[in-house]
């Protein structure tokens, strides 16, 4: 088998996940996952550290379509609009067709807690990457972890809305949305 | 050794923590914290399932004090002035005495990556359980979550600046500013 196998980074993950799924994360083995994928054992290691990460090799995509975001938003631009945009930015990641990957991701994650601690981690690490990229533009400390924090909490509750069952709005209608009741919740009375 | 030990608990806390301060978490011995705080390994087991959760029993007290605040919110409060109230009667728990120990546990839980996991797990669960407490009172879901995820980010934000070198302002009027601060930043332009 080559160094180079098309689409064996994907093929690993959907294989992994269909295993974690199916018979359990405990209990599936990286040659297991290589097996179903028509790969090596070899392969795998190329490509992920260990059977946790091929899970959380998506932080790897989507950190960047964020920073686009932060990067992207206009001159003047207060640091809560830069959020608003850099999760509009990373909305467009999730296409309907990862919506059935993404719901057997998250309930895999969910059930075991070790992997919804490593998700957290990645998480936090996703809003203080974000929050230097709002420092960089000029946002004081305080202000850009607040805002950091709170676009990854938006980020969050609206992918938890958009993979409930029956929804069928864009994820960036669902963001847009969460983000207009954070600002009533937040507002004036 | 008798099943009652005066102040066992904390003993065994302060062991714990001087011993990961100095030579490190992974390289110290349950068997070493015990000898530390003059017990045996038998009673650390009694209040600690490993040597992980020694650190983390902390979070058995000080939710409370958070449920306190949103139950004792005035009735007709929005949700993020019972946050407010929420964190305020928490901070009492962050009296000046313990700002030492609160040092130390940080800087030794951010050393290691399965410590943060661990106390991102935690926090997430604070925030849920908060976010429970809110829906009872009346809140819906999306803003009962939003809420508890920005009040627990303002604990933590706040509990970042409280255990800075040279501040010396309470907790309570740390996290105050911070609650304003927050305003200011989803509010109108």
């Amino acid at each position: 088998m080559g160094r180079w196998e098309p689409g064996a980074r994907e093929r690993l993950q959907g294989a992994a996940l269909s295993l974690y799924s199916g018979k359990g994360f405990e209990v599936t083995t990286v040659a297991e996952i290589a097996q179903v994928a028509g790969l090596t054992e070899r392969t795998f290691y190329r490509y992920f550290a260990d059977k946790r990460e091929v899970l959380f090799a998506i932080y790897d995509e989507f950190t960047r379509p964020f920073l686009d975001g932060i990067e992207g938003a206009p001159q003047g631009a207060r640091p809560m609009e830069i959020m608003a945009a850099a999760v509009a930015t990373a909305s467009e990641f999730f296409t309907v067709d990862r919506q059935p990957y993404s719901r057997t991701r998250q309930s895999v994650i969910m059930a075991n807690p070790e992997l919804h601690e490593r998700e957290l981690l990645k998480l936090a690490s996703l809003a203080a990457t974000l929050a230097t990229a709002l420092r960089e533009r000029g946002v004081k400390q305080t202000a850009a972890t607040l805002a950091a924090e709170m676009g990854v909490t938006v980020y969050r509750v609206s992918f938890e809305l958009w993979i409930a069952d029956g929804e069928t709005r864009p994820m960036a209608e669902i963001a847009s949305g969460v983000f207009a009741e954070l600002g009533v919740l937040t507002g004036p009375a």
